[in-house]
């Protein structure tokens, strides 16, 4: 229901979070790696680990620019990617006013804004690949396919280098799976597709 | 030739800096990781990415504590890692007085400050290994062994969940040569082995 274009902009910030088992810190490195090494962006990366990593809430925030990041910290929040409900309810207060809260159809079962983007990336991960694992990946790919702020291509090739060999197709397919999503939720939701070349900041 | 105590103290802050191809936000990471999955600590990271990655200056920031990291960005820095000349250049005066410059001593001929400590990372990774790439793993150990701010046991951990299988031992080997640098240091120049129990921040 957003026609409002996230990009081209000087600067754009987005938060990952979930709980400490949902692998958002890894998100947030692939995330990061294929806009900064493949799709040739700024980026900057803060993530937090300790002993609440495993359990609690984590998160990862990722600043994207075509200019010099000058603080890497997130100030006003671009898109926010919540797997948690405590994770949606902690951090929406950072959104800036239209900022885009997308979140997990199951696990955020009350939005805390009416605009949230519900998907169901661990209900395809398990029924689709039988693996909750890659619920972090089918929400990258639906990241990349919605918001074009990364490229598919940069997206897999900073995916493959950081996964196990052996689990490199399941991964593929988790992408494109996400990617599939956006591409169902923007012909389902008029006004949803992002008003802007998928690759340009 | 220091005998302050690095630790304990509230919050560590570390800077590791190099050239974008010795893998600095990867023994970010590492460090990161060990400190804050495997030894329980607080741990904040900030890393740049971008088209320089590859090239010019690349550099991880890491700030442990034992207490909640309010702010993550390095604002007094305790230990500075550096492999080139302009890392070791451009970070120094981040230092705080009386802070650690550890250094490669080829990579890093004139270090700007008398008190830096000069190592021979790239020789011991090239000469021993074989291998120049695992520079980084060499100074991880030798961070871990002389600093004590990660115990050796969590930095293999973590190191061992970031790399290729196929390159288990190298990277073993690479820490343990690193670690071992260390204590070689410590017994050659009075005053250097940090006064405080290696496992307490």
């Amino acid at each position: 229901m957003r026609a409002t274009p996230l990009l081209p902009g000087p600067r754009i910030e987005i938060i990952l979070a979930g709980s400490g088992g949902q692998g958002m810190i890894l998100a947030g490195l692939i995330l990061a790696e294929a806009a900064g090494l493949y799709d040739g962006r700024q980026v900057a990366m803060v993530q937090n680990y300790g002993p609440e990593a495993r359990g609690g809430t984590s998160k990862a925030e990722v600043i994207l620019s075509d200019q010099t990041i000058d603080y890497p910290l997130c100030t006003a929040v671009d898109v926010l990617l919540a797997l948690t409900q405590e994770a949606a309810d902690v951090y929406h207060g950072d959104l800036k006013p239209g900022g885009w809260l997308i979140v997990d159809q199951e696990l955020v079962p009350h939005p805390p804004l009416a605009s949230a983007i519900s998907l169901p990336f661990t209900r395809t991960a398990r029924r689709k690949l039988k693996r909750e694992m890659v619920t972090n990946v089918v929400a990258l790919g639906f990241l990349s396919g919605y918001t074009g702020l990364v490229t598919k291509k940069g997206m897999e090739r900073a995916l493959l280098s950081r996964i196990p060999l052996a689990s490199r197709e399941m991964n593929k397919k988790a992408l494109r799976l996400g990617s599939r999503l956006a591409t169902a939720y923007q012909n389902a939701v008029p006004g949803a597709r992002p008003e802007t070349d998928s690759n340009e900041i």
